[in-house]
């Protein structure tokens, strides 16, 4: 607390991200991050811009980046918009097109960033609670607007951290009764196994696609994510990135994101092999006797019938196996969430389950 | 406009960064970049990052950079915010420091950036004039505050683009007869040649002084920025940061930000190379019959008694060389910013403006 600070700082909840520890041979799996290392083809690209030209300011509109994911996408540039990771593309996105008179709706179970920045920003939202059995009803989006009024709505698709998605008939069904509303689909983790909301920007001019290349494309470390929709609404993300700092992507992290959209072969064969490992850990944790939501992400959400959430993840700590476990809301304490990492972490998070399991 | 765009958005006018051509040949002496790349150490440090540990995400605290500037000031750590370049910095100063009922006051003639970021975060400003000789009035602000009020205040020292710098005592006298408001000196050039406040932080805890790499250290395209100041005011930026994204700086950038705050040497060599070469330039424009304002920085603000600045910067765009003019306000519609750039480059520049001066 200090008398200098503005009003906003006083209310304001930070996100906490999941740790980033250093401890020898700790097997990570609690964030997300992919198992495997980045492509060839990215340190090639950055390697080549570390030198003389750092000099120099970067290409304030990252022309060339923007260009590789409209390419990848089958979009134009003009419908891409690029930022320093995927949150600060959400940030500029709460304020710039999430913010009306009318609550923002998000699930209750969701990214725990959205109500952060909402009170950043003094935006309105309404939690919707998650059905029985995790998932996203959009029938009750529909019934929340009806009743209390909405001015916008964002989710991600497959949700975090559950891992569930939904079908892209069923985002449909939530565009095509919203046609007055931001929408915003958070696809951090679509690569895995969901389907994509991009085939619909055509259609819906108030559809925005926010994504990654911390994930699938294995650059957590590099800060690098974009979104995806109508020119309009792109317009509206450079309009505040150009009130708040006009060069957010470094030389070097551009280049490498430009390599990243491009390296098909890589993407392709790193995706499948998680994909790959998600079933086998999910079918273990199964037969362990855990529930384990299904997944459509890089990670499982899963509950032993007969463990509190905390005291496993501590367990397994112990074990030197890192795993993440929120403690609100209680719905969901006894859930771990377990990023897929590679089969060897994967044999020992179970070895460490079954010696923490007494199997 | 569109009808997805939250109210904000309207009312918002981007700011417009110098542009960055690529035309062949061309010198470019229009954003202050320094013309020298960057320490070999910087590169060898982002080499080394360039691998596989991309994959995680970086230190959120960043730490190891924190600790760098801190060494290098003589500071401690919880003195130290780090950001994706000083302007991310200042945004976040904006909304968490200045950000109060009474205006934030600054110069008319000044970084064009400070009111766009008012007007996205809704913050009331006053502007006040420079003096006759361009230079910042200490005594103006403290009567504006004794008229209308003040709820914070920002200025650049050397200020840009007159160059100009206030003495230390100056500064103090200000800080001492404001102790109740934030007061954040941007320092951005600071190292060509001006005191720095950073003296006064230990007896000031209401001073934030913002640093950049991108003009004295070479890393224009690398986006670090840092401030210094009391851990209060550390801490208001920190919560603003932690609830806009988690992880602004990237593994790369972070590790050639630690190396060129350790490469003494080379910032020193750089440095004292780029003011000789501003004394002769300054010298040479004299020598053409330009006002050249006193500049402490890494450019020249001058104007020719006889040409329009718009046609002065037009006709060396011809010749090749590229230098900034702002169209307003128009008491500095005359004057041409130019970078200081090689000796060789100076050497084109001078015949270019013979050129077109007829001479």
């Amino acid at each position: 607390m200090s008398r200098y600070w503005s009003d906003v700082v006083h209310r304001l909840t930070p996100y906490v991200p999941g740790e980033q520890p250093r401890i020898e041979g700790l097997v990570k799996l609690n964030t997300n991050e992919c198992p495997y290392g980045p492509s060839e083809a990215v340190l090639a690209a950055m390697a080549a811009q570390t030198g003389e030209g750092l000099r120099l300011y970067p290409d304030p509109q990252s022309g060339a980046l923007r260009q590789a994911v409209a390419a990848h996408h089958g979009l134009r540039p003009e419908q891409v918009f690029v930022g320093n990771g995927s949150d600060e593309v959400l940030a500029h996105a709460f304020l710039g097109l999430l913010k009306h008179e009318a609550p923002l709706l998000h699930p209750d179970i969701s990214y725990s960033f959205y109500p952060v920045y909402a009170r950043l920003y003094g935006i309105a939202t309404r939690e919707l609670p998650l059905a029985e059995d995790f998932g996203i009803r959009i029938d009750d989006f529909l019934a929340a607007r009806r009743d209390g009024g909405a001015g916008a709505i964002i989710f991600p698709n497959p949700n975090a951290p559950t891992g569930m998605a939904l079908p892209l008939s069923e985002l449909r069904r939530l565009l095509d009764a919203c046609p007055d509303l931001p929408v915003v689909i958070d696809e951090a983790y679509v690569d895995f196994g969901a389907e994509s909301a991009v085939a619909l920007i055509d259609a819906c001019p108030q559809l925005l696609v926010v994504r990654t290349l911390s994930k699938s494309r294995a650059l957590a470390g590099l800060r690098v994510g974009y979104a995806l929709g109508h020119p309009d609404l792109v317009e509206a993300l450079n309009r505040v990135k150009d009130s708040f700092n006009s060069y957010p992507l470094d030389r070097v992290a551009s280049a490498g994101a430009v390599a990243a959209m491009q390296d098909e072969a890589w993407f392709q064969a790193t995706r499948a092999r998680i994909i790959a490992t998600r079933e086998r850990l999910a079918a273990a944790l199964a037969a362990r006797g855990f529930q384990v939501l299904p997944s459509a992400a890089n990670f499982v959400f899963a509950r032993h019938p007969a463990q509190a959430g905390a005291a496993l993840a501590a367990a397994l700590r112990e074990q030197k196996v890192l795993v993440r476990q929120f403690a609100r809301p209680a719905r969901i304490a006894d859930f771990l969430r377990i990023s897929v990492g590679t089969e060897a972490q994967t044999d020992t998070l179970l070895q460490a389950l079954d010696r923490v399991l007494g199997r």
